[in-house]
């Protein structure tokens, strides 16, 4: 993909995304108490915050006031994201083909369970998010939004969404394919639809239209493939990729008010981004 | 407990159970098609459809027709409920303290990964059945009662649902407790919670009353309890206790119309019981 640079702002600011991970963070923390039997709420506190960063969650609250939302609206959502991406962490460790070498922290039998619950807990706390309403139609207008969220992220996250990235990381670890055919096997069946997915979600629960939600769904599939490169550390044989997946990325904010673009573009610049990304700027 | 034998219908039909179980059947086989990766699919499939039978899904439809819906409206609850039990049975296998003789069908990592899935996929059936209606004082309420049965579902499958009750389980079986202790930390928790949502799910989507849904809320701790008692093959040693159990359990169903109490009044006698309790009746 070639083409001008783009002429969009492009600093590289990460603090967009770390007050965006700060209020999930916060909204999770009220969320999950310490309760007895601490055996169980322990390591679902352990699980939910030790999980290594991603941008998804934030991405979507960033969607959301692009739209036009305010961020509120989207942090229930984001906090669900968020326990996905942890979910699927803890059972990686789990994957007998991917033995860690630390080790579960609580022994494997507590990960499985304790993984088990946090999909559900998400999902949860994203359908509690549902305000009440005094007049019907807005009533029922926020619970629709809040439901086709749910729908999101339960299948994203399930059998043909994480689970079918997952089995195709596992078979692409087995069969040693080659690069072209990873990005787009893996990263953007893993990284990229759970971006995507956030990306809408965030453009759903904003009030966003339906082409400002598919928008914003397909930047987040290239700001996903690249974190999933740049996760891999496999940036210096693919810079010229992560490039082209900025530009097109970059792209689909194009259309949005250009004063409140910068916050959510900052996501294709985070700082490890640019570290490994200052040579192609 | 002792009082006065029960007057309510309880013929050993389990004509009721059958059928609903049938609907819920042919709700995920339309539900869940094979598709590309069959990897991923096949698995699903065999998962859904092999887990050991339960008799919460069948009391989702029936609590609703009970309190005046049409079981349409609880067949995606339902079917969500048995997909729970399904994931829970997949990843129970995998416990280390649980070694299974025969082994997982597809090997350890893809019934961790299948089971991932169907907790996330049962909710967003259930997501997804929220119809569209053209009065919104009627969608609002239709999706009100949505939402609330999937944070009904979620907190039961969750962390201080069903994984709470297997952690309890497992240390049961470590410690080898009293039986006294094992009915209350494990049959209620386990089976009894999972029914007790189901029975107040089925109330929920039917539109019954707040009274409505949590009398049916306990009963489904009670015949939760004893199907934990039948399911573990104790009823021998327990035959006293599933008696008093059955006799609280249709005292939640007092109150109710009399005629249309006998197909959710018949889930405490499966044939499963009768065969093993005939000697109490």
């Amino acid at each position: 993909m070639s083409g001008p640079p783009t002429t969009l702002p492009l600093r590289s600011s990460p603090d967009y995304w770390a007050s965006a991970n700060a209020d999930i963070q916060a909204h999770l923390e009220r969320a999950i108490q310490i309760r007895h039997p601490l055996a169980v709420s322990e390591p679902m506190r352990h699980l939910a915050f030790s999980a290594p960063e991603t941008t998804a969650p934030a991405l979507c609250l960033l969607a959301c006031e692009l739209v036009g939302g305010s961020r509120d609206q989207a942090v229930a959502a984001g906090s669900a994201l968020r326990l996905v991406h942890a979910a699927a962490s803890a059972h990686e460790g789990l994957l007998s083909s991917r033995p860690r070498k630390d080790g579960p922290k609580f022994g494997p039998n507590i990960e499985l369970l304790t993984g088990d619950g946090l999909i559900p807990f998400g999902l949860e706390l994203l359908a509690r998010s549902d305000p009440n309403h005094s007049n019907p139609t807005t009533q029922a207008e926020s619970s629709s939004r809040v439901l086709r969220a749910i729908i999101e992220i339960a299948r994203a996250s399930g059998s043909h969404g994480m689970v079918e990235a997952r089995y195709n990381e596992i078979e692409m670890i087995d069969s040693d394919g080659d690069e072209e055919e990873w990005v787009e096997r893996v990263c953007k069946k893993k990284e990229g639809e759970i971006h995507a997915c956030a990306g809408a979600c965030g453009a759903i629960l904003g009030g966003g239209g339906e082409e400002e939600i598919e928008k914003l769904r397909r930047y987040g599939v290239y700001v996903g493939m690249i974190q999933g490169i740049v996760a891999a550390k496999r940036v210096g044989r693919r810079r010229r990729k992560v490039g082209e997946l900025r530009e097109l990325g970059l792209n689909e904010l194009k259309g949005f008010d250009r004063e409140k673009v910068e916050p959510i573009a900052s996501l294709m610049l985070t700082s490890e981004h640019d570290r490994r990304l200052r040579v192609t700027d």
